[in-house]
């Protein structure tokens, strides 16, 4: 989430109630989640195993829990006990729980011959381009960013909240939920079909590229960039923080786990399952996915096992 | 279903023309069905197969079509033609179908601080508890129980009819369809994600535990129970009557069979399918869900297949 | 999607700015898909791949870009030099985009004893049967014809377009879409789960039959053909153009590939993928799906592998 202006890091020490070491003299550009972190962001971090992963970002302001780690040059800690609850004061500050009233709020900006069917939600600050079709029973939450030539079909919701909990076991409600500050935005001439769901970022935008198309039913998660002129047929599921770049394609069923790339134009059939990276242009096959020639010679071998079986008692 | 107040089991029999054999004076607290009945309830069975277990079970009176059968002390059964035609016309009466003429039912119950967004259906008797939000465009059908502090974002889908047919293939239409009397019970500080669907239970209820949390596109199955803190991923579906212990962890697309139990803290892997029991405390892969470190080494073990076949022409 | 009555293939002519070549006095009685087209037919092709097989299929009209082939006696071909671009303009002008102002259209016709909830849309020309259940926050689009005695769950999305493109890389924007002018045809006592999205077919109707059951979040694609008493259950997807005949079950996230058949009274397994046709009265599982007797049978040979490794090294 940027903030509508820089903000003196000093005043954010005020608000979340931290000792500043290291630079005080900063100016807060927004906050941000480490995986898409930019200079001029805060972060926060709660876990020694991921203090170095942190200060080493290009964050410029790192919310942490201890003060005896080394701050690099120009950089500043903002020491807290509860670096969580930090990061809920400040996007309860910046980014306040609006309750809507309307369906279609007033500060929404719809542009020239765009059509809003019957029974669509539109929240505080939405922006929607010139020329889009949005169907019945849509839901566009507050300040998601639609580009001209989209295509919304019915009953998909844009700018869900992220599925993002902070866990701790010794307490009788185990997961704490993560507030939600980023948007969705997507570009122009994307299609996305029927009963969609797309999750706003946690606290970077979620995106989708220009001209790509979804079918129905498909789930993208917080914080996911997509690049342009992607396919993604029904039923498909992509997790949190995760990069697709120009040019895939996904077929059905498929299921992308969270953080990881998939490179341009790669193409991963039905019902595959994506664990970890896949290089770009090349067609992939399987839970867990891999090349999809290495794996169907493999269900090729696997029939092949009772004749081995035979071979070798004979 | 509970009845309102206890019924003469011979009011009951009036209603679906039954004829008692054994204790004529009792009087039935509900209807329920085999997988979740107690003392007090109905049930009904018009299948040879099933007859001992439903007399065996909890329940004090059987809606049964035969005469032939042994009544337990203290029992009753209702002797009928068709069980399942008694079981439609006391749904019937104590559930009658209800249209509904606004969005917020008037007899609808909304606690202090819940926000309730535009374009929400709120059916009969539903009771939402205190600080909730309820995002645009939700569905909560009648009867349905939501506690305090729960959150169900846009598109969601709680109380849809049971995915039950009694099925005959004599007949021009085979699935004649089991009307739902059950209910959903949501407990406190549940978090359901958007474009979920979760089905009331044919004549028990769905019921969601304190703590748990809910991705998007996620379908729980009449009947169904599932515990305390647990962490279900986008697009996992579980089917009817299923029981789901505490703290128990699905990954996305992970699909559960109906009428078995996951203990414990399980932890099943993305895209597994469960067909039956899983012990508490482990970790599962693959369908149908194994145990994750043999599946994985078969993984390892399928590779080798050329490997063998090479040794063994050697 | 048929014309409101026939139309001479010249003003079809002036309409697309084609020469015709052949027939010149036939009537176009509608367009079509290939899959599904039927005499009377218009039909277009743009590349030389697929010529043949639309000049000789049943329709009698081809919209084609080249004037090198052979016509067969009494066919017409209309020669342009942007069949895609023709198709749409004549989709244009028979179903042109029409916005809607209200939720329940004023054409809309519905059944006598049918119950329309609150939250409902009910698009341009829809009709509805009688003693139908159309459930909160349901979406009917525009032209679908409903039967009697039908139920369709809250969320649930009738006439979503064909996820369906003119795909060309030599250009900014891949995929063009191809706008959709077929009808969903729901029959009688159909029931339809909560959250499911049905495409209307892209040219040809998408068609459920009679007394077919369909669980949560089911997707159908375009121009897709189920039969009658078929059981789907919840997170099936199944993809354009493919026929599924009568008797069919689908268990919980089965997935199905485009223009393909599953003959009468066959048996998918959960999670299972199908990929090709497959042959009525058996049992399949696994992705892709095989006989499933087979398939299991493989899996405990797959458990073998350890064993042969070791006597191998024996």
């Amino acid at each position: 989430m940027q903030f509508p202006s820089p903000v003196a890091i000093t005043w954010i020490a005020d608000l979340i109630n931290a000792t500043v070491i290291g630079n005080k003299n900063g100016q807060a550009t927004g906050i941000n989640e480490i995986h898409r972190v930019e200079n001029g962001d805060l972060v926060f971090v709660d876990h020694p195993k991921y203090y170095q992963k942190c200060i080493q970002s290009a964050a410029s302001f790192i919310i942490i829990n201890t003060d005896k780690v080394v701050v690099p040059d120009g950089k500043a800690l903002l020491v807290v006990e509860n670096p969580f609850e930090a990061y809920l004061a400040i996007v309860a500050h910046f980014r306040p729980f609006q309750p809507a009233f309307r369906s279609i709020a007033e500060s929404a900006k719809i542009g020239e011959g765009s059509y809003i069917a019957p029974n669509v939600f539109i929240g505080h600050q939405v922006e929607i381009g010139k020329n889009c079709r949005i169907h019945p029973n849509v839901t566009i939450l507050d300040h998601c960013i639609i580009g001209d030539d989209v295509i919304i079909q019915s009953g998909t919701v844009i700018g869900s909240d992220a599925f993002y909990y902070n866990g701790k076991k010794d307490r009788e409600v185990w997961y704490k939920k993560m507030e939600s500050c980023g948007r969705v935005i997507i570009e122009d001439q994307v299609e996305i079909g029927a009963g969609c769901t797309i999750d706003r970022g946690v606290s970077h935008d979620t995106r989708i590229g220009k001209g790509t198309k979804l079918d129905n039913m498909v789930h993208i998660g917080h914080d996911t960039i997509i690049g342009k002129n992607c396919l993604f047929a029904a039923q498909v599921g992509i997790a949190g923080a995760t990069t697709i770049e120009d040019g895939v394609i996904l077929w059905g069923q498929v299921g992308v786990s969270k953080t990881l790339t998939i490179g341009k134009n790669a193409i991963v059939l039905a019902q595959s399952g994506v664990g970890g990276d896949l290089e770009a242009g090349k067609v992939y096959f399987g839970s867990p996915a891999e090349d999809a020639s290495t794996k169907k010679r493999e269900l090729v071998w696997i029939k092949r096992i009772p004749e081995i079986w035979k071979k070798l008692n004979a």
